[in-house]
């Protein structure tokens, strides 16, 4: 028997290709279904259909006019023409209760049986009614303007190949055979585990003291299952349960025909999922030698396969769709989608430290032309945001010490519905800029702060840097518009603060900005101006303010210390103040200015955002503090 | 007042432009909606979604190991360790129940809340266990293998932006943010409402004598709906019932934002829709001036919009797509999707009599380079066939004399779902081959007869071609397999006929196939030698045939019409007779051969087929008379 102990040291990673080999050789393929025709969009034909039935199933006037024989109007024309008498009527959706000898005519709708006798069908438009009968000034061939019972297609021809996928179109031809119950490929059930006794679903409390956070991979892999063609099945959460966990464990193999888990740090939580592995099925894979594939798991549980994947929500994302997604999609008899990858050029250069391939985050800026520049996205252990600050990733190879500038680059998009950002902005937050960019169409911003938004800027990656302080008027870029803001002190009721000398002098617990942001230079030079006025230096005045060196990134954050009662005064805006109903001590206004790209002042987005610039004034109203220039 | 007849008279046909700015000009926006995480995908946000908490919401243990005052271990490196004393531990999801004093440490796993005291974490592959404590070879800066609250998104920020389209990536980032009901643009719901007298909803019996027909584009439609956004309700069929037609027309526009029909062959049927539109609303265009707009009426009734399509489904569905789709696109939030349209050249030429404006619908296939080769698509009016024939239509401007061969277009594709086959196949039908195209993925084929296929892999356009009979020997292409096949007569049970003599000399209703298919040219050899060895014509031996001009163009109709009484012997194989248990007069065997285009060889369909016919034997099981060749 193998132990768990050994498991755990399981020989050598696998290669990527023995992965993918050791996943395709799983079986969740699902049994074919019947389906009613109005769900049959998106499904995969699971079996050939032939044409039961002729199409149409009658000889059809294709024209309104008159159904005649052929042979009697041979020879007429508009000088010569010919007149036949009227025998009776047909329209569509009835039988015929004529018979069209020779010489006789029957008024015929489009879409009518054409009556016995008749072969052919003269249009209205060339006959005139008289009163001998209608006069016929065109000749027209055996079969004119009738489609023949079975031309559209006849019964026994070959209507549609297994594996088709329905679009609207087949629907169409389904219709016309008047299938309404379609035979489809099923869809394979992937049933999801959540592990991580930390984790808590969405809408649910959470209590971020015990260290709890929302379960970020159940519902994003659910949405690329169902994306991949399959059916997602979610399991209730057992948290540090583990006799449930094992409970849910055994309850989703047995439903399912793909069980997932996402990597757990909690070790019971591993340990039952190797026992359940061990006592019902086979372990046929520990760890992929790809970054971020070290954790995944594959192998069976009784009649299902299973997949154990990364806990880091991008990793476990990246190892679904490389690994996983390809063998759902086979399951459910679906193409690789066409949108899955876009190709770039690098529009910096990477460097790695180690040698192991990896499949690195990547995002995506369109450049002047349209193509796509291609940037590394790192924010490092975990970071959920990074599934929208990049938009896939790169596959590096093992050995690669570095992507060049330039260099060409293929991306595996997070979903194939992943389109780029129209516009990529990087530098300092403001809730002005947040109503600004709602008005441009998938934008992406990173609140850097103002000083790497300008060096992103220089370096040529985003589209436009937001800048606000001092850096805002000591630049090279082009400005396209702005406007100044109010920023101070944000405090609680009880802090009796009325300028920086009371924060610099009292005893009050302080939450700063940090350095990157263009608030916290203003306040720098607003301190340095302070020690000037006493005659010290900003040393001596920073080392009295509580909480200086606790620095936040994100601007509302110190306001939110204090509303929390964790501080008594915060760095902000009083456009924060107001929006949280705080008190707020003036230190002054300070411009923010969007700077552009020069190389990308053409883009659509980037005219947008410089129209939208234009008339700011209706997009800050109600905002506290702001200045539209 | 305008009456029905000056409505019948709307002014000019309206432009494309025109019908595009009135149909943008339709107020079919639904209300935004809140629905469950779980059920967001593919929506698009209504609304911008800032983060309303810290995520993480606690400092947290990036790295399993130590958490520690950084300031103790600088300094510590592999020569020269330090050690702390363990005061506790702390695991993810549990409250730290220890304080970090300087000179001590508390184990931590990755994901635990940080103590109080600690600002950084050792790894636990640089630590080693000792007597006196933990030994720490390495230092670490405040901060290290800690990510900070807030660190990921903070309260505050920025997450999504407005019309963002959720995909399983923004579904992580909102279970991260514990956004569990999201609010979305809602869909906008489309009333579909049949109105043909002679329709009827596939599933329920057809009376094909009174002229009945599937109703092909209420589920077409829904479909393309449900594709571009919107929500679509099926209104049940009235059929003639024309006070009931109104019911519903009247109830759709209450329900729904926007009512589409598609063109009624029934007069009353299109009138009652004039009186609804006149009573509660406004006709707002009455034709477009391109092929097949003609019959396209957008108006107003009630709150709800309108839009008459034309009634055949090739032509509904493209003025849906061209006209419809990007409004309710629009209504749903929704981008063109990226696949809509595809790029490709003439395979031929093609003229045009008028100077209408057209969407002309095209078929694709890939050359041997990849590259997508466009061909003119025309079964004539009403083919629902040509719905799958075609992949989408060209946009050919008015005036243009003709489409040269190798002139570049562009093809709408009939839905984004859409792709183009993998494999282009044209000329005789029969069953063997059916089973064959079943094992290639995508195939198109389409059964013109032995004639035309060999005329059309001439003309360079298909990949290959099936012949059968007399022409399958006398060709120039590349022939890649085949097989031998029983023909002969298909005979009812009470037709006494063992030879052709027979047919010819006794009183029989005979049925036959049209002159393009090898099947026939096999039967007019035949015909030729028994006129040879009686000493006649071939005009004297078929005139003595009663049904010899009666052609069908599928191999299965001569078999299904004897089977239905309708004759008393077919032109046919052995297959379709024992298929149909019908009786069986063998006249010989002929040859079905598969013909590759020269260039396509190396198609990977194409190489594919070919193997296939290497290996024909167990795909023959069980069709009577196939000889694999």
């Amino acid at each position: 028997m193998v132990t768990v102990s050994d498991r755990r040291e399981f020989r050598d990673l696998a290669s990527p290709e023995e992965a993918h080999e050791v996943v395709a050789g799983l079986d969740i393929d699902p049994a074919p279904e019947t389906v009613p025709l109005a769900d049959a969009r998106d499904r995969v034909l699971a079996e050939r259909i032939d044409a039961d039935i002729d199409v149409p199933g009658f000889d059809r006037a294709s024209m309104d006019g008159y159904a005649v024989h052929a042979r009697d109007t041979f020879g007429a024309d508009e000088a010569d023409p010919v007149t036949l008498s009227v025998v009776g009527e047909v329209h569509a959706g009835e039988e015929p209760d004529v018979t069209v000898e020779p010489g006789s005519l029957a008024e015929i709708s489009t879409g009518a049986v054409m009556p016995t006798g008749a072969d052919a069908v003269v249009m209205v438009e060339r006959t005139t009614e008289t009163d001998d009968g209608i006069e016929i000034r065109t000749s027209v061939a055996p079969g004119d303007n009738v489609m023949l019972a079975g031309a559209d297609i006849a019964a026994g021809a070959r209507a549609l190949g297994p594996g088709t996928r329905i679009t609207p179109r087949e629907i169409g031809l389904l219709s016309a055979l008047g299938v309404d119950e379609v035979p489809v490929r099923g869809r394979p059930q992937v049933g999801i585990l959540s592990t991580g006794d930390e984790l808590v679903r969405p809408g649910n409390p959470l209590d971020s003291a015990a260290g709890q956070i929302y379960d970020v991979n159940s519902y994003t892999l659910a949405g690329a299952v169902a994306e991949a063609g399959g059916d997602p099945v979610m399991y209730p959460h057992a948290g540090d349960d583990y006799e449930e966990m094992e409970r849910l464990l055994h309850e989703a193999a047995n439903e399912c025909d793909l069980v997932l888990s996402s990597g757990s740090t909690s070790a019971s939580a591993v340990d039952v999922i190797y026992r359940v592995i061990e006592e019902r099925g086979e372990l046929r894979l520990h760890g992929v030698a790809v970054k971020p594939g070290k954790p995944m798991l594959v192998g069976t549980i009784g009649d299902s396969a299973y997949v154990g994947l990364p806990g880091y929500p991008v990793s476990a994302l990246t190892i679904f769709q490389t690994f996983v997604a390809p063998a759902v999609r086979d399951a459910a008899g679906r193409d690789p989608p066409r949108t899955a990858t876009v190709s770039g050029t690098m529009a910096v250069q990477e460097r790695y430290g180690e040698g192991r391939r990896r499949l690195m985050p990547a995002g995506l800026v369109e450049d002047e032309t349209g193509s796509l520049l291609v940037y590394p996205v790192d924010k490092g252990s975990g970071a959920t945001t990074s599934l929208v600050d990049a938009d896939g990733f790169v596959d590096v190879p093992p050995g690669t010490d570095y992507l060049a500038e330039g260099e060409a680059v293929d991306v595996t998009l997070f979903s194939p519905a992943v389109r780029p950002p129209t516009l990529l902005g990087m530098g300092e937050d403001d809730p002005l800029l947040s109503r600004l960019l709602d008005t441009i169409g998938r934008p992406r911003y990173l609140p850097l702060g103002s000083t790497e938004g300008l060096r992103r800027l220089n370096n040529g990656v985003p589209d436009i840097a937001v800048v606000a302080g001092p850096a805002a008027d000591d630049h090279d870029a082009a400005d396209i518009g702005g406007w100044e803001r109010e920023w101070g002190l944000v405090v609680g009721p009880d802090t009796d603060v009325s300028d920086l000398g009371d924060l610099v002098d009292g005893d009050y617990r302080f939450v700063n900005r940090d350095t990157a942001s263009g608030l916290r230079r203003s306040f720098d030079d607003a301190l340095d101006a302070l020690g000037g006025d006493r005659g010290v230096g900003r040393a001596e005045v920073v080392d009295a303010i509580e909480g200086y060196e606790l620095t936040t990134k994100a601007h509302e954050s110190p306001a939110r210390k204090v509303m929390a009662g964790g501080a008594d005064a915060g760095l902000g805006l009083h456009a924060t103040a107001a929006k949280l109903d705080l008190g707020f001590v003036s230190l002054g206004t300070q411009q923010v200015r969007v700077l552009a790209n020069p190389d990308r002042r053409e883009k659509h987005s980037v005219g947008a955002l410089e129209e939208a610039l234009d008339d700011l004034d209706s997009l800050a109203d109600g905002i506290a503090g702001m200045e539209p220039q």
